[in-house]
C-alpha cells in the first residue's frame, strides 16, 4: 500500500529518523533556540498555521483514519477494554470537532505580546511587563489521538514548542498526525522548524525528564501516581492534577428539586472523570427531606451510597462510610454522604479532604454562597450548578491542555492563558544604578498601565 | 536583664515551645486551614496589620537591637567575614527603611480578590476568575534579619501564610522579630493565628520539604546549588533563581560614552550580586573604538578582562576567555568579552549561555532594540540602562521575596503580584451538564470582562 505518509516523509516536518531517535538532547537544544523565534511570531502567522493544520486534517482524512484503523486492530487483538478503544477511535465526527476547535482558537486573542503593566521608574526610564510564551513544554497524554491535535494547537496559539508523548496504543495515529501538523505549519513559516517533536517510548520520556536545561514545563495527564512519578523524577516544573475529589454541599437554604437534579448530574452524567462529584455534604436541617429525594433519583442510576452515622439514620438502607471514603476518588457509581451543621463545617471538611479541583454549593442564600466561594480552597468554586462544568471547552477556553490542582502558575482548566509567562522590558537613555544608590536621582514609580 | 520578650511570650503569637518543635506536621496542618481565612481578609485589615507591625518595630526597637547585638557578638567571636556581618547588622537606619517599606506596602492595591476575567457561559451561568492567595509559602533566606520583616510583610499583604527559616547566624534577631510581628498582627485580627511560623534548624527545613500536602510553594534564596538541593528533595513547587549570568550587548549603533558608563555601572556598582553583568558582547563594527574606552574606565576599578580572540586582538593586554567563561557567574571584578557580528548572534549567545535573569542592549537603533527585547529569552530585557536595575524595589514593587529565573508562575523580581494565584467561581441556577451534552442547550461564551 502506498501511503500518503511516504510522500510526507520527504518534507520539512517530523524527522523521526534524522536525529531525535539518536540524540534527544540535540533535538531539545534546537527546540530551545527555536522557541525564541515563536516568541516573536505574530498572531496572524499563528492563526494561519492553525488554518493550515485544519486544511491538512481534511486533505489527509483517509490516511489518518487508515492509521487509526491499524491502532484499533492491534488494540482489539490485545483485547483492550471498550472505554479505552472508544477513546482511541478517530472518526469523521471527531475530526470535524477537532477542526471546529482549531477554527475556534484562531478567533481567540493572542495570549502573547500583551502589555500587562507599565511603570515609569523615572523620567525616560519605562518598565513594561509583556506576556510571552513559556518556551518548550513536554506533554504526556493518554491514548487519545485527538488530544495530540488539541494540545499541539494550544501550543501553536500560545507560541510554545511542544514535545509530545501519547499513549503507545495510538502510535500509528499519533505518528501521522504529528507529521501532518508539522508539515502544515512549517509550510506557513520556517520559524516552526524544530518546534514540534513526537516521542514514542517510555525510555524517551525518562530521558526528557532529565533535561531541565531545555524544557520549561511538563504537563503529565494521567493518574495521580503517574503525576507523582514525574514530579519525583524531574527538576522541571510540573503542571498537573492529582485526584479529583469533588464535593457538593447542599445548604439548609437549598431548593430541594434543584439539589437533586444537580447532584444527580454531578455524580452520574459521566462517572469516570475527575470533575464528577465523589462526596456529598448536607446540612442537618435539610437532610431529612433532601436525602430520601436524592436516594430515589440515584437509585434509578444504581448509585451505591456510603453514609456517615447521621445520614445513615435517615437512609438506613445504605453502606457505612469510613474516614477512608472522604479521601477516595471513586470514579464509579458510588457517592459518600456526610451530614454537617453549617457551611463552615462543610468548608473545613472540603479544605481538609478535598483535592482543590472543583467543589460546589447548592443554596438560595447569597451570603452563604459568598462565604463558600471565598473560603473554600479549590480551583473551581461552583454555586447552584454541576461540578461537571469544570472543563476548558465549557469554560470557553476552546480546549484545555489539562486541569491543574496546583496553586502555582495555572489552576483549574488550563487553556492558552495558562501557557504564557511574562518578560520585563526596561527602556532608558543610559541610566545607571549608581545615580540612585548615591541619592543623585530618585525613582518616580508612576504607574502608566 | 528583663527583656520585653518575656512579656511578649505570654501573647497570642509565636509559640515556639507549644507545638511546632514537637510536631511540625500539626503546625502546618493548622496553617493550611488558617490560610483559607487569610483568603477572605479585606485589604483594610491587611493594611492595619502592616501598620501594627510598623508600630511594634518602633515600640520594641531597643529589644530588637539588643537581640541583634547578641547575634553580632557571636558572629564576631566566630570570625565571620565583614560582608556577612554587615548584612547581619540591624541599626536605626535599617529599621527606618523597613518601616518605610511597610508603609509603602499599605499604599499598594490588594493583589487578591481582583476580577481577572468574567464570561457568561449561558444565560444566568456566569464564570468569574478571581485572584486569591497561594496559601502556605515556605521561605528560606540568608542571615539578614531585615529580610524576615520584608518577606513576612509581602506575605501578609498578599494573604499568604509563611514558614520562615533564616540564616542561623541571625537566630536571636529572627526570633524576636517573628514574635513581635506575630503578636502585632494577631492583635489586629484573630484570623492571623497560625499564619506565621519560624523554623530554626536545618532539620526542620528537611522535614518541611516533605509536607507537600500543606505547603504550596517554597522560595529558597541562596546559591544555585542550594536551590537545586531544595528541588531535588521536595515535591513542592520551587520559585527560585539559578545563576545570574547577565549580559550586555553593545550594538554597532551604540553611543560609546553611554555604553562605557552603563557597562561600568553594570559591572562594578556592586559586584557580588546576581544582577551584575558578567559577559559583554560587542558588535565587531564598534569594538575597535569602544573596547579601549571601556578598558580605561574598568581599569580604574581594577576589573580583570577575559577576552575571546577578536576582543584580545584589540585589547592584547588582557586574559583569554574560554568556553567555561561564558557559563560563569563571577560575582567579582571580572568581565568576559566576546565580539559578535550581529544582534542575532548576540541573542543566540545569550539564549545559549545566559540564565534568563537580566540581559541588556546598548543601541540608538530602535528596530535593533525591538529585535533584542523580542527574541532574547530573559526575565528582564533592558535597553540603554544598567542590568543593576533588576530589583523589586527599583521596579516599584515595594520589596521582593526574591528574583525568579523560572519561566513558570513568576519571573524576574517577585513582589506581591507573584504571590497570588486565582480561583474560578461559577454561579448558576441549577444548571446541569447533561443539558449541554445532549444538545438541549448551547453555550454562549460571551466575554463580560
Amino acid at each position: 500500500m502506498i501511503h500518503p505518509l511516504s510522500t510526507l516523509e520527504r518534507g520539512q516536518g517530523l524527522r523521526l529518523k534524522e536525529y531525535y531517535m539518536e540524540d534527544l538532547e540535540l533535538t531539545l537544544k534546537k527546540m530551545k533556540l527555536a522557541s525564541a523565534k515563536l516568541a516573536g511570531m505574530t498572531n496572524e502567522t499563528k492563526n494561519k498555521a492553525l488554518m493550515a493544520v485544519s486544511a491538512a486534517l481534511v486533505e489527509y482524512e483517509d490516511a489518518i483514519l487508515e492509521a487509526n484503523e491499524e491502532d484499533l486492530n492491534e488494540a482489539n487483538k490485545a483485547g483492550l477494554p471498550a472505554p479505552l478503544i472508544k477513546r482511541l477511535t478517530l472518526n469523521k465526527d471527531k475530526l470535524r470537532d477537532l477542526n471546529d476547535g482549531l477554527i475556534g482558537l484562531t478567533k481567540l486573542a493572542d495570549p502573547c505580546n500583551e502589555t500587562l503593566m507599565q511603570t515609569e521608574l523615572d523620567d525616560g526610564l519605562i518598565l513594561t511587563k509583556k506576556s510571552v510564551p513559556i518556551g518548550v513544554i513536554g506533554v504526556i497524554f493518554e491514548a487519545r489521538p485527538d488530544a495530540l491535535v488539541q494540545i499541539t494547537a494550544l501550543c501553536i496559539k500560545s507560541g510554545n514548542c511542544v514535545v509530545l508523548k501519547g499513549g503507545s496504543e495510538a502510535l500509528h495515529s499519533n505518528r501521522i498526525l504529528a507529521k501532518i501538523i508539522t508539515d502544515a505549519v512549517c509550510e506557513v513559516s520556517a520559524d516552526f522548524t524544530d518546534t514540534i517533536t513526537l516521542l514514542e517510548t517510555r525510555d524517551d520520556v525518562a530521558k526528557m525528564l532529565s533535561f531541565d536545561k531545555y524544557i520549561n514545563l511538563i504537563i503529565p495527564r494521567g493518574s495521580n501516581a503517574f503525576v507523582q512519578y514525574i514530579k519525583k523524577n524531574s527538576l522541571i516544573p510540573v503542571l498537573g492534577h492529582a485526584d479529583g475529589i469533588c464535593h457538593i454541599y447542599v445548604d439548609k437554604a437549598a431548593d430541594i428539586d434543584m439539589a437533586v437534579r444537580v447532584v444527580t448530574d454531578a455524580k452520574t452524567q459521566y462517572v469516570a472523570v475527575c470533575n464528577a462529584t465523589e462526596t456529598l455534604l448536607v446540612h442537618s436541617k435539610i437532610a431529612q427531606k433532601f436525602l430520601p429525594a436524592l436516594k430515589k433519583s440515584l437509585d434509578a442510576k444504581h448509585v451505591t451510597l456510603k453514609c456517615d452515622k447521621r445520614a445513615k439514620a435517615i437512609l438506613p438502607d445504605t453502606e457505612d462510610a469510613t474516614e477512608e471514603d472522604w479521601k477516595t476518588e471513586y470514579l464509579d457509581y458510588i457517592l459518600s454522604i456526610k451530614v454537617v451543621d453549617s457551611v463552615e463545617e462543610a468548608v473545613t471538611h472540603i479544605n481538609t479532604y478535598g483535592s482543590g479541583h472543583t467543589d460546589g454549593i447548592i443554596t438560595a442564600d447569597e451570603n452563604t454562597a459568598d462565604y463558600f466561594t471565598t473560603y473554600v480552597d479549590t480551583a473551581d468554586a461552583f454555586v447552584n450548578c454541576s461540578t461537571r462544568f469544570a472543563d476548558g471547552f465549557r469554560f470557553g477556553f476552546g480546549a484545555e491542555v489539562g486541569i491543574s490542582t496546583n496553586k502555582f502558575h495555572a489552576r483549574g482548566p488550563v487553556g492558552i492563558d495558562g501557557l504564557v509567562i511574562y518578560k520585563y522590558i526596561l527602556k532608558g537613555h543610559g541610566d545607571i544604578v549608581d545615580d540612585y544608590a548615591t541619592g543623585r536621582k530618585h525613582f518616580t514609580h508612576k504607574r502608566l498601565k
